[in-house]
C-alpha cells in the first residue's frame, strides 16, 4: 500500500488515524458485533455515536447555547434553498465571491429578493469586497457569504457589517480549520467533505430562535424544525457519514489538541507554501495577499502547456489531485486539516525541483 | 471479533464480503493510493465507480432503456416532497399500507389532492388493500403505493390497476429481494439501506419521459432533471455510500448469481420461518397469509412481558434487534438479501427453545 498526497478540494483527504479505526471497525465497532453501517439508527450503540459527535463539535468550536446543531443531507447546494424556506424573511443583500455564492444566488431568487451588495467577479474573484453597512439595502432581512472561495482561494478574514441584519454564512471549506467565534454568526452551514468527513453529511449551525418560522406547507424534510425536534432523526440520517465524522472530530480533539492547536498548523502550512511561491520565479497566486485562503491555494504558470506537464508530473510523484478548478487554471493545493506538514514540504520540494528543471530565468 | 445476527429492519445488516472488501480498501482503493471517502467526485476512479454501480443496477433489475437512474440524498422521505414536485400533475390516488403511506399522504397533501383510495388502517395494516380499476378517482395523475411494508410485513403480490394514470412505487424495502418488472412502473424510489447499502443514498428509478416536467421555480437540488443531466454528480453526491451500494451489487452479481437466485434464497428463508411460526403455539403472525412480506416478519407471543424476555435473551443469544416496531409490538426478523439462511436458522432454533422454556400447552 501506498498512500498519495492528495490535494483534492473536496471530498478531500483524511486522517489516516480516522481511516486505521474505521478499518478496523468495519466488521465490529464497539463490540456490536456489527459495522456501524448495519447498526439501526434507533439504537443505543447509534445514540451514543450522534451524541458523542454532536458534543465533540460543540466543544471543539466553543458553539453556545443558544445554537442548535444540525445533521442533514444534501450538501451545502441544498441549503441554498432550505434557508430561505425557513428564514423568517427572504430578502438578501449576498456579496458575490465566486461559483458558490452564484449558485446560492440563483436558488434564493426562487423565494425572494436578492440584492449583490458587492461582486469582485471583473476580477475573476482574486479578492474580498469589503462593504460598509450603508451599502446594505433597507429591506433585506440577512447579508449572506461565502467565507472561504475554495475555487478562487479567498478568504473573509474580517466579518463583514449586518447591523440589524442576520449573517448566514457558508463554512464549507473553512470551519474547523481555525477558531470560530460562533456567536458572531446566525447561522452558519457547511458540507462535511472538505474539513469534517466523508460527503453526504451536512452541518448546520443555527441560533435557536431562527428555528420554527417556516411556513406550515414547507415540506418536513426542508423544515429545521424537524431535524431540531426530533435530534436530526425524523427519518433515517446518513449514519456512516456521521460516525465518520465523529472519528475525524475525536482526532482534532485527542490527536491535534483542538482548534487553536490546529489553527497554527494550517498557518504554518499556508504560510510555508504562500511564501515559496511569492519568492518563486516560475509559480504565481493571483489572490490579493490579504484576501488569500488558508485552506486553498491555487498557482499557476503563466504557460497553459507548462501547468498540464506540471500536473502530469505531480501525479507521478504521488502528489494528486493538484489540478486547478477550470475557471481559474493552473494548479491547486488544497491544504486542509488532514493534509499533513510532510505533505505541504513535499508540495514545495516537488515544485522546486520542476522549477530548476523547466523555468530559464 | 463476533458477529451477530442482525434482524434490524434499516439500516440493516450488510454481506459480510462487502464489508471485507471495504475495509481492505479503507486506505487504498483501486491502487489510487486513497480511500473511496477522499476521491473528488470528478476524479477518473470515482466515475468508473458510479458507472459500475449504475450499470450493475441496469443489468441485475434489468431496467430498460427508456428509464433513468437517479442517485439522490435525503431518503425516502425526501422523495415524498420531490415526486409531487417532479410530476406535472399532482393529484394521487394513494393506497394506505402503514406509516410510511400515511407520511408520504402528508407531504403529497401540500402540493395536490390526495384521494386516500383504500386503507387497511383499521385492521392495523395487516393486508393489502384490492382495489380495481373504477376505484380510482377521474381526475387523478398516479397511484401511489409501498410495495412492502417494513413494520407491518405486508407486500404487494400484484400490482393494483391504474389504466390511463402513472404509478409511482416505494420498494425501499424490497428492492433487489426479488426479480422486478421495472416496465410496470413509472417510477420506483428506494432508501438505500436495507437491502443496498447504507444509509445517506436513495434511488430513483424513472421514465426517462418523466423527468423535465418541474415547475423552473423548483430548487435545482429537487428537480430531477438537475440529476439527469449532470449524471447524478450536480453537486457532490454521497460516494461513500454509492460505491458500498456498488459492492452490494458487485455480491449479488458475483457472489450470489443475481436476483433470481436471491428471489430463490429469500422465498427459502421466509417459507422457513412462517411455517415455523404457523406451526407453533406460542408465536403468531398477524398478516393475512396471502399478503405477507417476504422481507420482514413481525411475529407475538401474545404477552407483552413474555415478548420483553424474548427481545432479551435473544440478544444475549446473538439475535439482535428483533424488538417489533412500537405500533405492532412484539418482534420482528427483518431478512434481508445480506440475513443468510443460517441466521434464520439461528432464529428458528432459538425461537423453539424459548418456547419449550417457556410455553406450557
Amino acid at each position: 500500500m501506498t498512500r498519495v498526497y492528495n490535494f483534492s478540494a473536496g471530498p478531500a483527504c483524511l486522517p489516516e488515524w480516522v481511516l486505521k479505526k474505521a478499518a478496523s471497525e468495519m466488521l465490529d465497532a464497539h463490540n456490536s458485533g456489527m459495522s456501524v453501517m448495519e447498526m439501526s439508527h434507533r439504537s443505543s450503540e447509534f445514540q451514543d455515536i450522534i451524541d458523542t459527535c454532536k458534543a465533540r463539535l460543540k466543544r471543539l468550536m466553543n458553539i453556545p447555547d443558544e445554537y442548535e446543531i444540525l445533521f442533514l443531507q444534501g450538501g451545502a447546494s441544498l441549503q441554498f434553498t432550505m434557508i430561505p424556506l425557513n428564514l423568517e424573511k427572504h430578502n438578501v443583500d449576498l456579496i458575490n465571491t465566486g461559483q458558490w455564492t452564484k449558485k446560492a444566488l440563483k436558488e434564493h431568487e426562487k423565494f425572494g429578493k436578492v440584492n449583490v451588495v458587492a461582486s469582485s467577479e471583473e476580477d475573476n474573484f482574486t479578492y474580498i469586497p469589503k462593504i460598509k453597512q450603508e451599502d446594505l439595502s433597507e429591506d433585506s432581512d440577512y447579508v449572506y457569504i461565502c467565507e472561504n472561495n475554495t475555487i478562487y482561494g479567498t478568504k473573509y478574514k474580517e466579518l463583514p457589517p449586518h447591523e440589524g441584519k442576520l449573517l448566514v454564512a457558508d463554512l464549507s471549506s473553512c470551519i474547523l480549520s481555525e477558531r470560530t467565534d460562533v456567536s458572531k454568526y446566525d447561522l452558519i452551514f457547511a458540507g462535511a467533505q472538505k474539513n469534517m468527513g466523508p460527503a453526504g453529511l451536512t452541518v448546520v449551525i443555527i441560533k435557536k430562535d431562527l428555528i420554527g418560522l417556516a411556513d406550515e406547507k414547507t415540506p418536513s424534510m426542508l423544515n429545521y424544525k424537524t431535524y431540531a425536534d426530533n435530534d436530526s432523526m425524523f427519518n433515517t440520517p446518513p449514519t456512516y457519514a456521521i460516525y465518520i465524522c465523529g472519528l475525524v472530530l475525536e482526532w482534532l480533539e485527542t490527536q491535534i489538541g483542538g482548534l487553536e492547536n490546529m489553527e497554527k498548523i494550517n498557518r504554518q502550512k499556508a504560510k510555508l507554501l504562500y511564501d515559496y511561491i511569492d519568492a518563486s520565479k516560475l509559480y504565481s497566486n493571483p489572490v490579493v495577499p490579504e484576501d488569500r485562503s488558508y485552506t486553498n491555494v491555487p498557482f499557476v504558470t503563466g504557460d497553459k502547456d507548462l501547468d498540464t506537464k506540471f500536473v502530469k508530473e505531480a501525479k507521478e510523484a504521488g502528489i494528486v489531485n493538484i489540478k486547478g478548478h477550470r475557471t481559474v487554471g493552473g494548479m491547486r493545493a488544497s491544504i486542509y486539516n488532514a493534509m499533513p506538514l510532510e505533505g505541504v514540504e513535499a508540495l514545495i520540494a516537488f515544485m522546486k525541483k520542476f522549477e530548476e528543471e523547466n523555468y530559464n530565468a
